[in-house]
Formats: C-alpha cells, sequence, structure tokens
C-alpha cells in the first residue's frame, strides 16, 4: 500500500469531532508515534483551524523526522466527502456549517504536497478495521457505528462504497419504523434508525420505558430528562432489568435493520464500533437474535457479528490514518 | 471488452426462465443474430436439458459461423451463483429444485470450453443496462425488475454487486411493512417489497381495494380470485379510477423503498425493468413522488428514475449475452 515503505514510514490522522480534532502520526502497522488535540470549535474560520492544526502537528512532526516521513494524510470528518476532499454543511462544526471547506486541499497546501485524503468518520472507521482490525482480509463487510448518532462504512468487492455523490453509506437514516408513529430525527424525517440505536435514541427508550411502564429500575432514581446512555449502561451493568431491556429493544431494532441491510450486499461481517459496544453481550445478544429472525433464509447463518477490533480511544484517529495508507 | 474483435464477434445469451429456456447470438452493440427457445420444464435432468439446449443452439452457431465466432456464453437465470456458475436450490425449475447445477461448466464443456459465466436475471439485466441500455457510462445504479417477483442488480464502482456468497442484491426481499399486518411472502417472511409491488403483489392490492372499498371499477366485473396484474394495466389505461390507485399504491411502496436504498449506495439512477413499467407515468410518477417525500435531504433530486432502455422481448437475453462480454 506505500509508495515506498522505508523512506516515508508514517501516514498522519486527524479525527475531526465535533468537540476534539484529534491529530496522529502512525505507522502501517496501526502503531500510533504520538496524538496531540485541539478544539475544533475554537476557531472561528477554516484557515484558524488548519493554522493551529499545522502548529499542533509540529512536535509530533519533530518525532516522526520532519514532513519527509510522512507518506499521506487522512481525515475523517463529519460530512467529509470523499471524492472532493471537502466538508459539506456540517451543521455542527461552525466554520463548515454552510459552507464547502476543502480542507485535504488546505492542509496538503501547508504540508508540502503530500495527498490528503478525506472522508466521513464511519467510513475512516471501515477503512481502519480493514487495514489494523476487524475486517482484515475481508472485501465485503459493513461497519455501524453507535455514537451520537448512527453512521455506516460499507465496503463491497474491497472498496468502500462513496455513491455517486460521495455520500453513500448513511444507513442510520433507514427508516425502521415507517408512519406517524416513528421518532423525529435531526435529518427532519422519522423513524430513521438513528433515533432509536444511537446514544440519544437509547436515552429517549429509556424515557419513554421509564414513562409507559410501572417496572422498577435504578433509572428511576434520575431525572429523566437528562439520563444518558451511559447511565443506563451503568445500570444494566450492575443487573437492571429495565436497562437490559432498553438494551434488548436496541439490539432487535439494529439486528432487524442489518437483516434488510443484508439483502443489499450479503456481508461476510457486520462490525460494531462505538462506545455502546462496550454493552457487549447485552447488545450483541439480541442483535444476532433478531437478525437471525428476520433475515432472509439464503443470508442466514453467513454473516459474522463483531464488535470492532480499534483500540476505542485511538480508534477513529487510526481509521483516518488507514485512509492516508490506504489513498 | 471482446478478446479479439474480428475473430470472435458473438456471445451466446441465455434467458433461462421458469417457463422457457431462449438463447441469442449477440453482437457487442446488441444486435441479435437470431434466437431459439426451449421449455425450461420439458426436461427431468440438467444433463436433458443442456442436451436440448444445445441441439437449440445449433442453427444459430451454423448462422454465426461456428464455435469459432464465439467469445463467450452468458446465463441470466433464477438463483444463479455468479461466484460459481450453478443454479442452487432453484424453487420454480425442478432439475435446479434441491441440488446446485453447474449449469456454466456443463454448457462450457459442450461448447469447446468457452468462458460461460452465469447470474440472475436481475443482475444480468444490470449487466444488459450498462453494456445495451440506459445505464451506459454510469457507475453507480440500481435496477429493479417488476415480474412475478421483484429482483434487484445493483452496480457500484461498475461492478455488480455479488457479496460474500453470489446472492447479493435482493432488494424485493426488503421488509417495507414490519410486525404483523405485513404480506406473506413466497420467501417464508412478512412484509417483503416483492408482496407489495410484484405482478402478484399488484393482484393481490386488486382484490384488498376492491373488498375493502366500495369504489366502482370495471375490475369488480372480474372474478376476484383470478385477478393479474394486467386485468389492472388494461383497466388503468382505460381510466379506471381505482385499478390507477393501485399503481400509485405500487409506485408509493416502490419510490419510498428507494428512498432506503439510496442511504446504501447513493446511485446516480434507479432503471425499473419489467412488464409493469408498460404503465409508464402511472407507475413512475408515484415512484418519483415518494422518493422525494421520503429521501434524506442529502440526496434528494440526485438520482434519475428511468424505465429499462432494452427492448422488452429481448431484454433478459441481452442481459445474459451483455455477461458474456463482461466477463
Amino acid at each position: 500500500m506505500k509508495g515506498n515503505a522505508s523512506d516515508k514510514p508514517y501516514v498522519i490522522g486527524l479525527d475531526l469531532g465535533g468537540t476534539n480534532a484529534v491529530f496522529g502520526i502512525v505507522d502501517d502497522k496501526g502503531n500510533i508515534l504520538g496524538t496531540n488535540a485541539i478544539k475544533t470549535q475554537q476557531y472561528d474560520t477554516a484557515d484558524a483551524f488548519v493554522n493551529a492544526g499545522i502548529e499542533a502537528l509540529k512536535p509530533l512532526l519533530d518525532k516522526a523526522g520532519g514532513i519527509a516521513a510522512i507518506h499521506a494524510m487522512g481525515i475523517g470528518a463529519p460530512n467529509g466527502n470523499y471524492y472532493n476532499g471537502s466538508i459539506e454543511t456540517a451543521p455542527n462544526i461552525k466554520w463548515a456549517h454552510e459552507t464547502k471547506v476543502p480542507l485535504a486541499r488546505m492542509f496538503s497546501e501547508r504540508l508540502d504536497n503530500i495527498p490528503v485524503s478525506m472522508t466521513n468518520d464511519a467510513n475512516a472507521a471501515a477503512i481502519g478495521e480493514m487495514m489494523y482490525g476487524n475486517a482484515r482480509g475481508m472485501k465485503n463487510f459493513i461497519v455501524i457505528t453507535l455514537g451520537t448518532g448512527v453512521g455506516s462504512g460499507i465496503v463491497i468487492n474491497g472498496e468502500v462504497v462513496y455513491g455517486c455523490d460521495g455520500f453513500a453509506g448513511e444507513l442510520g437514516h433507514v427508516r425502521v419504523v415507517r408512519g406517524p408513529e416513528g421518532r423525529l430525527c435531526g435529518c427532519g424525517r422519522t423513524g430513521c434508525l438513528e433515533t432509536y440505536c444511537s446514544a440519544t435514541g437509547v436515552a429517549r427508550t429509556a424515557r419513554e420505558l421509564l414513562a409507559n411502564t410501572q417496572q422498577p429500575s435504578a433509572l428511576r432514581k434520575l431525572d429523566a430528562d437528562s439520563i444518558t446512555s451511559l447511565d443506563v449502561a451503568i445500570a444494566a451493568n450492575e443487573g437492571d432489568k429495565l436497562a437490559q431491556d432498553i438494551y434488548t429493544f436496541t439490539g432487535n431494532m439494529l439486528g432487524e435493520a442489518c437483516a434488510d441491510f443484508a439483502t443489499f450486499s450479503s456481508p461476510e461481517a457486520f462490525i460494531f464500533f462505538g462506545g455502546m459496544v462496550k454493552a457487549g453481550e447485552l447488545i450483541m445478544k439480541p442483535i444476532r437474535e433478531a437478525y437471525d429472525k428476520h433475515v432472509m433464509p439464503v443470508y442466514r447463518g453467513k454473516a459474522k457479528f463483531l464488535v470492532s477490533g480499534l483500540d476505542g480511544a485511538s480508534a477513529a484517529v487510526l481509521g483516518a490514518a488507514a485512509l492516508g495508507w490506504k489513498k
């Protein structure tokens, strides 16, 4: 994958989130030489952000032996478009809110014109799994990221699916509940998978179950409006039945959705990524059971259900770095 | 695409249906030198079927200048697996009902070992559209076949999606109605797109609307149990309001489903294939309207909605032939 292994042993990975922008320097085995973070929203313009990023990179580059040691850079960013290297109207980044920011080109110009690629965070996660994680050797798989939202990175024939516009792979916005009872989604529609299976979806399910049942639960001691998915996780791990029911509900939704996704690309694995997978079997078991129940018979028993093989804290940086190697 | 244009100007295409097996000899422009058909179910074994097929091919091969003029053969068949060239447990073909039939190899052995490829009919249609039809020049599109069932052929980055097992692309079995009210599907589950949007689905919708409404309709003169999608088409074309409502319902189901498919591969076009598309705007207009209403905003206005560009009578043979060129 590398142009010249001996000359350029590293890539830069940038995990650009709504809160933190984490830069890392990573080799082709997934070893991280170092990371440095800045606050994404502390800057009013994309130029100011890039300036700060270049400053944050300096000590890392010194450690790596300078820009001559860098093969490429990969950026994972919300609404990052692979085709043009731009962030396009990302609602949660104030300097990219209502505009196209050609961030890949901007970084390249400041980094001796090294190749810089960009994609969204879920696609970066998929590339990371392919290069460093649990999808090594796989040609057909789907990564589903369970975070504030639900994202996806789809790999078919060894390539990430970008579609005609660079925005393919938004499985969090497949509508799993049609009709008026579907939950309102941030995308303006109702019933999207994300409204049930994201961290905020889990909190929403908690509030609904608390309001609509009499079931005793440690969660009843909390202010319902401020319950988070972390509260649910803690209670579930302590054996709280209602909290566990929330995971079962969430896993059922995911497994049934994956049964539909199988009809599309018949992947050899679904890989789940993000904080919620720390719940382990509490979430994975209902996913598998709902999948087996709902999937078309021809696909039954074929797909593996895995959790991410990337180290949680560095997973997103590794994904972005892998994009750098992959390009 | 051809190995040697001057030496081998033709491919053999075989459209293997539940009733007829149509052989055609086709050049790389989609011109059909000739066709010949045998009855699929008239044979008790795959060997007997292949024998009859070779006989049916003889006059065509003579016209083409013999087997030396044939570049390859492509077969479109129900449950045809691209990876191994076999028909796998096709419920509607008695000699392939409960077994794997390596039909590609069997034909190759009888035809001077020319390369023989196989895929299912919907994938063959997609390849046909790419080579001869309305997807020429496209890299990302989805063909949806509306026949006795609903099938699909998905093309991403210029390649048909086969998945880990050769059976990807069964969008007729995405579940569009979840829960107990979904219609029972031939696959054993409920609520699949196919139960609403296939020819049999349309007839089912007709029976439901006739039973559940008082709306006057020419269809009421027919025996409800034997109404077909053709009856509905004829009535709709004559202005029958209830028959037109059936198309609107069917198109809405398809358009809403396509809105979900966009989240997967963001195609530049959806291409509809099969007898039902003869209804033209009666079906295409509700498809487009439901898509625009339900699709995620980022995809709105990007995908074209097209009908097949392949001549109806020969479309399936052309698809199979295109597979021969493509391999």
